[in-house]
């Protein structure tokens, strides 16, 4: 539920839809012709193995096909790769987004891994429909005030205008409720722990693809509990379980924490977040997790006999993680040349660029190539070759970079006469990522690509740890914190503030609260705007 | 797009609406108590393993529970099965359904399977918005035609009314076309074959859990070709898939063929369709795959360049399997004792039930019973241990026959003493599907149990085979067919009718052409209702 509006995104992505990937798919092909350089190095009898990768060579393809530098301009930067990386393209709805395959495939894996998690912490997968009458959700009170601005109704149905008009679903809390009041009795029937995948709807006025877009798919889970300890300690685990992932798929080390009370989900007791910084500093709310109390349970009449036959209402969590998250991976790992895709989540880990540069050649780079793929295929490496006849190695390579694939595998003529292939790493530009001389031997290659895979992911996340962590100041003042915030920093500081102090910070600074960390330093403090001791400290920062 | 709309659903809907699960839980914790007879015969000294099933010894349990039987009320029995195997419920909005998580686990076993034969098959899974401008549904004439009555349009989106009213996706041809608009350019971007996973909605009148609902859950791919052909090819391999999945996994023997003109999808040229005989030989359209030609294309402008640089419009496909796909298992397998569920869609394929009467035989036996399942398990085995104090052995059993598990193993002391089992078939009632003395060796009893799964599969294969060819009556003319379609039968018969005569035989019969097969009997043949030549027989019959 960001409350947090950014004022100038609608004007960025109107422009940016103007940028149609027709228009970009145009500029691809213009560029082909422009390529000569990378197609004459490849023509001329150089070890193909030794020529110096295009980008020490020449400008970056990316730049030519039309990525804005991310130095120059973040938000063109961001809509440049979602394009060019075909990621997503705009639908024909204002606001909504159509996910493409390279896209929708980060979307499965972040699904394969969680819906693991899911099950082993004990939940089952549902669906419920996503209309929900409007009375639904107006029966808990803060629910409704958070959300009624971003509905999408239904008023029509088979030509008819309907009695009730329908809401589609921004969030299930309420229709949850409404369907466990039939599934719970007793103490028995507890836990009751489910979750689904699904698209939602809020009518957002300000999109921007994956981060904030009128539909969206994410999963939601919802449990009920006999008390709220047991609730509490839900809620933690699933806020843990996002932390994890972040850290050990995603390379984003996210930090987990509490929300503020301004910036507590409309309907819980208490919203635990993960935070992500993004490349411009900017914060990501990443995925949340909510002790819902018995908010809803009261509203609704969800009520259990506990063991002593006395009706109670039940304790309650929701938590969930969307497509958002993807392009949190997006802004996190990506630099000028593209994508930087985190190994464990990339659909294509390696891609083999086979090189040749006369007809006889051919055969038997391509033949090497296959079986190369073969053999790290079987090893269950997600591997591609990029056999095309239509482009040169030097675009390839400049393509794939650009994709974010973490491996690249190069293998020409002069290779398959010594069995060795070139092997470059996307993290790390232009020679020194490049390492020559790897053996095709399976016992060799394949170990050696696993190795290179799990570096490049701890790698990803060493990067951005060190990123995040240069760029939060510990404050102890309101000063600080106005100094820190307009650097373009978060801002760490002991804080005890009333909401209205925190609303004053907002809007004098465009910071909000992004959370109370669980780590927290040792010893007494000072609150940075009032003075008054505070026993912890709160991390300031713009988000989106 | 069943044409056909069974006049009578909607009130048995209703009554059957009003029985809520509240109600039939009430009815479960009553017939804890009447269950004395089950609870004393394991109280007795009768080893338990020789106790003979309860089915045998009183009135099965599914009656008692509620469910109608199968062949007093096939409507009813099927609406009862639904609700006590806890495979959905009803959703606050007319017409809505919540599926709960063991119906949810038969969608997500048919995914599993599909998603690897789609990708096998070269298809990438993406996401489309579901929100679509009202005017795309208008520009191909018979879709709107054939969607129109059934749209629900969303007309408020953040408090204000809309300037275009919104289309919740029924099924996405022009979404996806306004998007292939932007992907293809030239042959070298052909074939385009994506699928995506989703809700659709259309507005039914006459609803019914999982085989006509407001909101379902389905697979729908779409694909663009360079020639006619090339799409021929492809809605003909997806009608195979489907096929092959419908026998080989839900060992339901679908018979695939051609829709007639009158029965084809609205916007295709030709709809390929594989046609379930349920239990009350009624016909379930349980996939659909369409060639759509250059309808779509034609009014949407998809068009590429060939390899002489002309443009032409592109050839599509479309396809889809639903969640309808669930009530036809439920529909062919079920009996009076509930559910019944082929071993390779089970998400519990065999649940293990402790027996034990003295407190000091618990231990042992659970013990026993843990370790058998961790063998079950490890060897990929789906496996449930239900070792709940709150229900006896008898009731158990029941419970798990009429949740549809194929196989149940029985433990008791005196297994455990003899290190063996028994072993039950879910599809063989009583005695003859119980096996006794199978060691609890791993070496022999995953082995054992593989084996049997294997022949249960094959088993509701062979009897559903079986079923089905003595419900179908082979017919010269109309008469015949009459008399079959009366008699609650398919009838096969030459047929070259015009689009008159087969809504003349709806209209008399109540039957429509669920395909022209494509398996066709040898040599020439008259029409049944025109006499003149005819080089096909249709299959006509009642359908959902």
């Amino acid at each position: 539920m960001g409350a947090l509006r950014l004022p100038s995104l609608t004007s960025i992505f109107a422009v940016s839809s103007g940028r149609s990937s027709l228009f970009l798919r145009r500029s691809n092909q213009l560029h082909v012709r422009k390529l000569t350089t990378t197609t004459k190095l490849f023509a001329q009898t150089t070890p193909a193995t030794e020529v110096a990768p295009p980008e020490s060579n020449q400008k970056p393809l990316a730049q030519e096909q039309g990525i804005t530098p991310r130095s120059q301009d973040f938000n063109a930067w961001y809509l440049d790769v979602i394009s060019q990386a075909e990621l997503a393209d705009y639908g024909p709805v204002r606001g909504t987004m159509v996910i493409r395959p390279y896209g929708y495939a980060i979307w499965e894996a972040i699904q394969d891994y969680l819906n693991i998690k899911f099950k082993e912490t004990g939940h089952s997968n549902m669906y419920f429909p996503q209309f929900i009458p409007y009375s639904f959700i107006e029966k808990e009170a803060s629910h409704v005030e958070g959300f009624s601005p971003e509905l999408a109704l239904v008023t029509v149905g088979g030509g008819k205008e309907l009695e009730e008009k329908l809401v589609v679903r921004p969030t299930s809390e309420t229709i949850v409720n409404h369907m466990f009041t039939q599934w719970i009795h007793s103490y028995r029937d507890l836990p009751l722990m489910i979750n689904q995948w699904a698209n939602v709807t809020r009518w957002e006025m300000r999109t921007k693809p994956f981060i904030r877009t009128l539909e969206f798919l994410w999963q939601e889970g919802h449990t009920a509990h006999a008390t709220l300890e047991e609730a509490e300690k839900e809620a933690m685990q699933m806020i843990d379980v996002y932390t994890k992932f972040s850290y050990e798929e995603a390379a984003i080390p996210v930090i987990p924490g509490r929300k503020s009370r301004v910036e507590t989900f409309a309907g819980a007791d208490r919203t635990y977040t993960i935070e992500a910084m993004m490349g411009d500093c900017k914060a990501l709310q990443a995925g949340t997790s909510h002790n819902l109390g018995q908010n809803f349970s009261r509203a609704f009449g969800t009520q259990f006999a506990d063991e002593n036959g006395q009706r109670q209402h039940v304790w309650q969590t929701s938590w969930a993680i969307s497509t958002r998250f993807i392009g949190g991976i997006i802004m996190t790992h990506g630099d000028d040349a593209g994508l930087m895709l985190p190994p464990r989540l990339a659909s294509v880990q390696v891609v083999i660029v086979p090189i040749w540069k006369k007809g006889n050649e051919k055969k038997e780079v391509l033949d090497a190539a296959v079986s190369i793929k073969d053999v790290l295929h079987t090893a269950g490496i997600k591997v591609k070759l990029d056999d095309s006849d239509q482009r040169t190695p030097g675009w390839k390579f400049n393509f794939w970079e650009m994709k974010g694939v973490p491996l690249r595998i190069e293998i020409g003529p002069r290779d398959v006469s010594s069995g060795s292939v070139v092997v470059s790493r996307r993290d790390i530009p232009g020679k020194p990522g490049k390492v020559f001389g790897i053996s095709m031997e399976p016992s060799v290659l394949i170990p050696y690509v696993k190795e290179k895979l799990e570096e490049i992911q701890l790698s990803l996340l060493d990067k951005a740890k060190s990123f995040r962590d240069s760029n939060i100041v510990d404050v102890k003042s309101y000063d600080e914190l106005k100094e820190a915030i307009s650097q373009g920093k978060w801002a760490r500081g002991p804080w005890v503030g009333s909401d209205e102090d925190e609303l004053k910070v907002k809007e004098e600074t465009g910071a909000t609260i992004r959370c109370f960390p669980f780590e927290q330093p040792q010893g007494p403090n000072k609150c940075l705007m009032t003075g008054n001791p505070a026993d912890e400290v709160a991390i300031f920062a713009k988000s989106y």
